[in-house]
């Protein structure tokens, strides 16, 4: 695709569209802008424009495709593929300065908002309503917009499912500046294809979501954790499919390994509950009642010890739970500020094969020479592998990181995975994701493209 | 589109590629093959192909798509939109023959099966097996294929879902006849678009779904239903947001006039538990403990006596469930055997509307001087709507048939809600789907169509 130049008439009209106060170019645009949250893709956007509304929305969208402009929307930035980066340059569409929560509809229990609501801001506002958000990334400053575009999963997936589980209905400007509402505040829907599931995780190159109406469950009122420490990662890995089996569904199912925490703990500066095992299990089971918790984490414990754990600590006052989660949840930091440069890969693997999959991983340290690491979801298979650079000189590093990333997805695909769980193919993944779909699925999903975007003016240069 | 003529050359080469025995033509084509439940729209296939494998599948397509003849799939022929009509004639696949389930696979859940297989014949597969798949439409002998079409719900999608949120991998043939896997045994996917939940829901019209691979649950050990008769129906329906608000999510939540009652009653011969309220709720529960499903049916009691409700009968044993819900299960057949001819609406609108648009659905009883009947699913919003002839002239019963359906269309619009919830759109509801769809998102989807079909061989004449 070639594009329009962008000139000074096209920031006159952007200024027009938004106001001056809210269009910004050239240097002005903040160097945060040029990048996402591992910064290894970079460009600088011609202008950055601070939407406000579905109505400026469309008006750009408009002007950019008649001008034939490239346009890329940005949430939070946190996106680890480069999905967010204006690498054709052109208008990057902020999203950050619409914040609003819309509407909470009690009798259907869904909210309304814009896209640049962060997750923590949902959980803060619902929970104590009574209500509950299941999709939940360890990256809680992350936008709604970003979930809905990467169909982010997070922790709960094993039990809740995923963020498209969780879209009832979408507003969303497409690239010619029209505006439409796919779906609605209905729990079913048999009306046509579902384009609404079709723009989830379309990661912003199919039409721009201008608000979205999501679905809401109840609170449900007891929730406990259990860390569960295992004399080797194997045993832990492999006790996954019989604790899911053995009783109600876990919320959670996280795998650690003591690496990772020893990396938390110094980013931290504090203590783990425990850190004397190889490797953990970390459950959560949450429910309406003590009685069906204590049932399933019965099960729980018992499934773990027959399978090699060496305890099974519950985890149940506040104090305890906050130590072991904001360890979780300072991993990918903590990681990151243990060497001088990374990537990661985001597989998927069925659950049954989770197990040989990161032994496959961790024997490739040896053979690339690299530092790797790994955490994530046990219990919905998502893992994520961290190859991280260290010492390595620039050319040293670029051959490690493409052999330790060749190896890994091809054995994914061996094992019947997929290239991305929840981070999406953004720039980083594509040759890895082109070589995954048969040529026949990808020349489907480039008439799909063509039939929201025929200019491919949209996120250009992602995806497909 | 127009297609080639159908000849002897053609149903010699089917026959070359299935076999004589499997390949029928004319008038050896059951008539029953002609139409689907409701009978509506009907047209003989120039061919009947009765395909037991991908290979066949996929060597059908090639050959209709190089002779540009028309192809329409067929499973239980239970759908009431003509959706499985092969309205354009050609050919008809038959997946009546593909009835084998192929792998249970224990550790990651997953049941892998033909298309052919009936609902009904699942869940006694999986379920003295500890398994469960939640998807629960009334029509036990509808195949998984259709289900997957027509995105199927049933009655627990007001908890479980709808079968969307249960096809984890789909083995699909395109129009071309190229054979590709969408998705697979995974619980998260974020790589590319996902042609997964487009072809779910797409009525057969952008590609053959040749084997499913099916997300399967823990089965509940317990399960309780509760039968609550109000003096009217909206009381009974305006209970509803509150009681899925008050506890645990029920499983199911069903409504029942007095009138449909009493027409399942003389059709099966048998007495339903209680006749004598206006109106019912029934409500299901399930759980991992009895102790959860009381506190959840305590509360949905409360709930339902504070708003109306005259009683509230617990249903434990199996007897009674069994009267219960084979009565509730014959409401459709039982409608239709008392009158001439019907037609139905499969609207969903939010579940705080139900009430309010059943109200207006019987009002319509007097403008058009028909029987308008109801049942359905209050916990999700999808409405079964039943216009009835009885004794109406040909004429007559046309413009009170046309009139109703313009009616409960344009109020279901009003009101937010979808044209179908789960039956589809075919070919009996398309005027209605396109005047509720605006023109620029009616032709992102047949891009789509397009992008999967250039030739639009497969299923012409249906959805867009």
């Amino acid at each position: 695709m070639s594009f329009s130049e962008f000139t000074g008439a096209d920031l006159a009209a952007l200024r027009g569209i938004c106001g001056a106060e809210r269009v910004t170019a050239g240097g002005d645009i903040g160097d945060d802008f040029c990048h996402d949250e591992l910064g290894g893709i970079s460009r600088r956007p011609d202008a950055r424009v601070r939407i406000c509304s579905t109505e400026e929305i469309s008006a750009v969208m408009r002007y950019a495709s008649e001008r034939n402009l490239p346009v890329t929307v940005r949430g939070g930035g946190t996106g680890l593929v480069g999905g967010s980066v204006a690498v054709r340059g052109g208008i990057l569409l902020d999203t950050g300065a619409m914040t609003h929560i819309l509407e909470l509809d009690e009798e259907n229990m869904t909210l309304t908002l814009e896209p640049g609501v962060l997750l923590m801001d949902i959980a803060k506002y619902v929970e104590p309503r009574g209500f509950f958000y299941p999709p939940d990334p360890g990256e809680k400053t992350a936008t709604i917009g970003g979930n809905i575009s990467t169909n982010a999963g997070g922790m709960r997936a094993v039990k809740y499912g995923v963020t498209r589980d969780y879209v009832r209905a979408l507003e969303v400007v497409l690239p010619d500046g029209s505006v439409a509402t796919l779906g609605g505040k209905v729990a079913k829907n048999s009306s046509g294809y579902s384009l609404k599931d079709l723009v989830v995780g379309s990661e912003g190159t199919l039409a721009v979501v201008a608000k979205a109406t999501l679905r809401l469950l109840p609170l449900p009122k007891f929730k406990v954790s259990l860390l569960v420490p295992f004399s080797g990662l194997e045993a832990a890995i492999k006790a996954v499919p019989s604790v899911i089996r053995a009783s109600s569904i876990p919320t959670a199912v996280e795998f650690m390994e003591r690496d990772v925490i020893l990396a938390a703990e110094v980013y931290q500066g504090r203590k783990f509950p425990d850190s004397s095992a190889d490797a953990y299990l970390l459950l959560t089971f949450d429910g309406a009642s003590q009685a069906e918790i204590d049932l399933a984490m019965d099960a729980a414990s018992e499934t773990c010890l027959a399978a090699g754990a060496t305890d099974a600590f519950i985890s149940d006052t506040a104090e305890r739970n906050e130590s072991i989660w904001s360890a979780r949840g300072a991993f990918l930091e903590a990681i990151k500020a243990s060497t001088t440069e990374m990537d990661e890969c985001d597989v998927v693997v069925p659950r049954s094969r989770v197990a040989e999959f990161i032994l496959f991983a961790r024997s490739l340290r040896e053979r690339h020479g690299t530092r790797i690491l790994s955490f994530g979801h046990a219990g919905d298979g998502n893992l994520h592998i961290y190859v991280l650079r260290d010492g390595l000189g620039e050319e040293e590093w670029k051959i490690a990181l493409k052999g330790a990333f060749d190896d890994l997805y091809a054995k994914a695909r061996e094992l019947g995975g997929q290239v991305s769980g929840e981070h999406g193919i953004g720039v980083a993944k594509k040759p890895w994701f082109h070589e995954s779909v048969p040529p026949e699925i990808l020349a489907v999903m480039r008439g799909v493209k063509a039939a929201f975007d025929p200019k491919g003016i949209l996120n250009p240069g992602k995806v497909v």
